[in-house]
This record gives C-alpha cells, sequence and structure tokens, in this order.
C-alpha cells in the first residue's frame, strides 16, 4: 500500500512512526504547511490526488476545512481513505459516504471513536451476524477526567477542569469536551453504524457538564451515585432514540469504575448481550494505531464503508425514559418533581423528549441549570 | 462454508441456530450419539471427514476423547476446524497446530476463551502491529459468580457454590472451576497466542478459590478490598510468567466491578496501552456467536491459526512479585510475615515462584490455606 499521509501533528506523527515499521505500508507523501524535517513532507495537497501510485490517503489534520476538500478530493482520486476526524465524518456523512461508494474505494475511520479501542471495526463484526439493540458509553476521556477528579478529590469544575486542560486533556477552548459536542459526533457514527442509518447530527438531545458545581456532586455521594457523561443510542421496534446526557450510576457499577481519561464503550446485541470496551480514548499512539489497523484491515481486503445502506432515520427520544436530578432556580421544576434532592429535585419518569423541551424552557431562565439521568 | 458440525448440546444448538440464518454457511452434518429431530443428524464421524463437499469442522462436543481424534482426523483430511474447547486445544496445542499448518488449514478457537468476547481475534489484531506486554483476567464466570455472591451477600462458600450450581453456572463437579483449572487453560491459549509462544500447561502456577471462607471475605471487606479470581501472564526481557491466583482489588477498581458471571479480559501493549474487553463469558448464544465468527472469519480469507511460531518457551515465575494474603494454621507464615490480617496475614513482597513453592508446603499441614495477591 502507498500512502499519501495529510497532518504531521500529534496523532500523524504516531502513524508515520508505527507505520514505517510495517513492510506492507509504504508512505510517500507528508502533507503539512509547516516545515518538518523528513524527505516525504509536501506542502501541494494535490501531490497526493494526483500520483496514481499513492492508493490510501490517511487524513488526520482535524477539523472540517481543507479536511473536507481533501478528503473529497481524494475520494474522487479513487483513493482508500482513512481518518481519524469524527467531526468531519459526523458533519458529511452521507456525502462522504456516497462518494466513497461511487469510486469503489475504502472508507474507514476506526480511530474516530474510542482512539484505541477498536469500536467501530468491533461494531462491524458483530452486525454481521447479530441485531444490534443499543450503543453506549463513556466516549470522551476529557470530562471523565473533570468529573472523577471532582468526585474523588472534591475539586470544584474550575479547578477541575484547569488540571485537564494543564495536562493537555482539555483544549483551551474546553466547550467541544464540556458542551457534549465531541460525544454527539461519536454516537452519531456509532449509532449510524450500529443501526445502518444516516441520523441528522444537529436533532441528538445534547446536554453537556459545563454548569455542574461541587454541591451537585456532593449531592450524587450522599446517595451513593457517580455522575458520568455519556452518548446513548438505542432502536426499539424500528425506531431510534439517540442522546448525549450526564448520567448518575450507582458507586459500583462497572460504568462508575472508569477513572481518569479512559473511555469504555458498549454494544447490547440480540445474542452476545452486553460487550463492552475499556481502553484510551485519545492520544498519539492509541489513535495511531487504530489508523494503522485500518490501514492493514484494506491492505487485508476490507473495502467500502461500516455498514451498508445508511437510510435517513427520524430521532425519536419519546422512546426511552428516565427519573432526573434536575437542579436549577426555575419554579419549572416544581410540577415534574417526585422526590426533593437538596437543593434540587429527582423529576418523575419522563422522556429523553420531554426533557429536552423542558431544559430548553428551563435554560431561558435558569442557564446554569443542570440535569443528569438516573441509571440502575 | 460446507460444515460438518460435532455436538448438538447446548453450544452446538446455538451455532446450528445462527449459522442457519447466514446465506454463506450451510451445515451439511451434524454428528450427535443422541437421536435429534433434525435433517442433518447423522451418527458416523466418518461423514464429516469424507466427505469431499465439506470444507470445514465445527467440534462443540466438549471434553477430550473423541474430541481429539475427531479434530486430528478433521485437520489430516484438509478440513478447517473451528473449536470452542479451550481443554482440547490446550492440551494437544502443539500437535494440533502443526497439523494444521502441515494441511494448510485454517484453525480457529475464539470462543475457547472468553465466550462471546472476541478475545483471541482482538489479540491478533492488535499483534499485527504492537508487541503485548502482559495478558490478564477474570475469564471464569463461575467462580466469579461465586465470589460476588459472597462479597455482596455475605453468603459461605460452600451456598454461594450451590446457588451457582442451581443457576447452572457451575457443575456437579464443580473443580474444573474453583481450582482454576479453566482458567488456566484459557490463560495458556491467551499467553501463547500473545507472546507467540507454547508454554507448558502443567507449568502454570494455579491456586484456585475451593478453600475461601467467609472469613477471609470479612477480612478482605474492613481493608476495602474485593477478591476476584483472575489468570495472569506476562513478558519482561524475553522471559514469560503464567499464574493463576486470587487478587485483592481496592473496592472502586475496575476488575472490582464485575457483577456475576461476566469476564473482564486485558491485554496491555506498547501502544496502546490497557485494553480490556468485558461481556458473558459463556452460553448458548454468547459462545455459539463466536463460534460463527470464526466461520465467517475463514469464508473472509483468514487462514492458519492467530500466532505464527509458537516456539516452546519455559514459564519464569521468578520474574513478578506480590505482597500475598495468606491465611493458614501453619507456623510458615511467620516467616515471610509483613503484618497481621485478622487470622492472616499479609507477607512480604515475594515472586510468584517463592509463593508457589511455600503454597505447595503449606498445604501438606493445612490444605485449607487460602492465598490471594495484593494488587493496586
Amino acid at each position: 500500500m502507498v500512502i499519501g499521509l495529510m497532518g504531521f501533528g500529534t496523532i500523524g506523527a504516531g502513524v508515520y512512526e508505527l507505520a514505517k515499521e510495517l513492510e506492507e505500508l509504504s508512505i510517500k507523501y507528508v502533507l503539512d504547511i509547516r516545515q518538518v524535517e523528513i524527505p516525504e513532507l509536501t506542502h501541494r495537497a494535490e501531490d497526493l490526488f494526483e500520483d496514481a501510485e499513492v492508493d490510501t490517503v490517511v487524513e488526520v489534520m482535524g477539523g472540517l476545512h481543507p479536511a473536507y476538500e481533501f478528503v473529497s478530493a481524494a475520494l474522487k482520486a479513487g483513493k482508500n481513505v482513512v481518518t481519524a476526524n469524527k467531526y468531519l465524518v459526523a458533519t458529511y456523512y452521507d456525502e462522504l459516504l456516497a462518494l466513497a461508494k461511487a469510486n469503489g474505494v475504502a472508507f474507514r475511520c476506526t480511530a474516530a471513536v474510542g482512539g484505541g479501542i477498536g469500536w467501530l471495526t468491533a461494531l462491524e463484526r458483530v452486525r454481521r451476524i447479530e441485531p444490534i439493540n443499543a450503543v453506549e458509553g463513556i466516549m470522551n476521556g476529557t470530562t471523565n477526567y473533570i468529573l472523577s477528579n471532582m468526585t474523588q478529590n472534591g475539586l470544584s469544575f474550575d479547578t477541575a477542569l484547569s488540571e485537564a486542560q494543564a495536562l493537555g486533556y482539555a483544549e483551551a477552548d474546553p466547550s467541544a469536551d464540556i458542551d457534549g459536542l465531541d460525544v454527539k459526533h461519536k454516537l452519531l457514527l456509532s449509532a449510524n453504524i450500529a443501526f445502518d442509518v444516516s441520523l441528522n447530527v444537529n436533532d441528538i438531545f445534547t446536554a453537556g457538564i459545563r454548569s455542574i458545581t461541587d454541591g451537585d456532586i456532593k449531592n450524587f455521594k450522599e446517595r451513593g451515585l457517580v455522575c458520568k457523561l455519556l452518548g446513548v443510542a438505542c432502536k426499539e421496534e424500528g425506531k431510534v432514540a439517540a442522546f448525549v446526557q450526564p448520567n448518575l450510576f450507582p458507586a459500583d457499577a462497572l460504568t462508575a469504575s472508569v477513572p481518569t481519561n479512559f473511555n469504555l464503550i458498549t454494544y447490547d446485541t440480540a445474542y452476545t448481550g452486553r460487550m463492552s470496551f475499556y481502553g484510551q480514548g485519545a492520544g498519539r499512539y492509541p489513535t495511531g494505531a487504530n489508523v494503522v489497523q485500518d490501514l492493514l484491515d484494506i491492505v487485508g481486503g476490507k473495502e467500502e464503508f461500516y455498514s451498508k445502506e445508511g437510510a435517513p432515520c427520524a430521532i425519536a427520544n419519546e422512546i426511552v425514559s428516565f427519573q432526573y436530578y434536575l437542579r436549577t432556580t426555575s419554579a419549572k421544576k416544581d410540577a415534574v418533581k417526585a422526590e426533593t434532592w437538596g437543593d434540587a429535585v429527582l423529576t418523575q419518569k419522563m422522556s429523553v423528549a420531554e426533557m429536552a423541551k423542558l431544559l430548553e424552557e428551563i435554560k431561558q431562565e435558569d442557564p446554569r441549570a443542570f440535569i443528569a439521568a438516573v441509571r440502575s
């Protein structure tokens, strides 16, 4: 396989290093705007698309542009594409899949969800013989690091976030992590592949952890609960629900035990039941390793995408219900209250769609309101 | 693929049912000594080996004989073999691998370790690009069920075992589970594939949970510890250690949270780090599903075994050390004591090889002695 590598940042350098050790893989070009001291460097993207010897393009630049333009050009030029860019694939899902299909090339993005966890490949494998009922999990290491640190060391949100930034887990602008947008993109890819659909990423209800307080954590601890941010998608009678929200688990639950920046992602299938994958969700080598695994899968004969049809499918969040922890100064909480939990309430059981609507209303009055679904 | 299925018990019926739904797989014969009402039934094993149309034989009879004779005959007849029988593969490892290689056929046994967890396939995948440092995990659902039940519900060992038997998790003769023999076979396959070696199964130090008491559990609980039976193998500077023993984990560790009859199996690699797989370790559909996945992998072009060389390798249990919980009436415990823990001691740090020797001596005096390694 002759490869054009686009991006020589943290992940790109990892891919470069790992691929160099394998006979099957040969990197001919590395595209980067910076001046790096490697013989394969080019500043012209066209080099990769126009060279007939290049059969596969790896995109690890990140961001939407020019990644979108470059990946589209690569597919149109008949190159296989491997990317770790969940934002790109989630945003242009239908278009990129159609391009790959039309040009008869492989399009793989295993490293886009779960970093070093071969999650999307595992979904593809289990789907060969089993219908998948649900996918869910801790898909973002930064927020798990913040929540773990608040729970175990009693830190405030701001202090825990600063520590995560100091360690390089969180970006200077942490919005994509703490508002759940990163999880939303990963959930979209997981659900689309699990159920062979194409969901609209903007319809995924997404509540993050930006407004969680040490008072909330204290409230949870007193009840033996641990807070974790999860993406969840499930299918019932042909309807698909998909949402990102904080969840409260009993302290002895497996999900509650996931430490620091680790991920734990689960599928639930018709025959095998629940199967969970636990590993490093990010970083040079975990992510780079899964990009290289995708390359080896293509060398081994894998073609096309993880799923076949990807038919558009509306999101039906009315099919799943929880009792919610709801902390807000808004009087709207009284109408849904089942119990008082300190300065918050435990709501009656309500659907995710109902909570999405209620939270939107409440945020008009109280932008710092916080919710978490109670899980068993 | 045209299949001869040997064994129509719990797993065999699951394989039959799942395979029937897939176009790629066609079952021509089902070998069973019983009279079952299916058109493919035969009582003659030769039917499977002599029929040139059969390209693949599935062995889910269990036990060593006649499984060994039948699998050998199938390989010699040039059939691919898929089996879920860890006892068989662990016992005749070198011989069966050589037969498969000599006859140029595929030999797969993913369901032999971890039931529904695609563990051996995951090892094969990660090994393509990463050296593996260690494999370890909860590989036996029966003993995990017993230990969880003792810890959470305060049951005695005998009561917990009886419950496991009543639920069908444990056999009438539970020795293979509670003495760690089942884990030993699974560990051997995991280590052999992870490190591409052939260990001698009899050299794996194996301490089970037969003699654990509710007093031991109370002792652990008072110190915030949870007991789990693990198989562990690791490699350092070319030396391989492999052992099965009870371990004590802090209550908030991921391994401590594994409930009922679930498995949690982990590899630790050079680049990806720790990656754990959590799922149902046994049962008709989990195990049957992985047998069928093996068949699809062969249809998709997988050949040979998970690893290449399998060179003989001595076990070097002196390279790994722990502090041990040691509960015994023998005065020998005083010589290794670091602390007193109730009626037991916490030993000084000692190698697994040293503990193996000490425990053998102690068991002469006190057959009910119990050990557990303290883990962080």
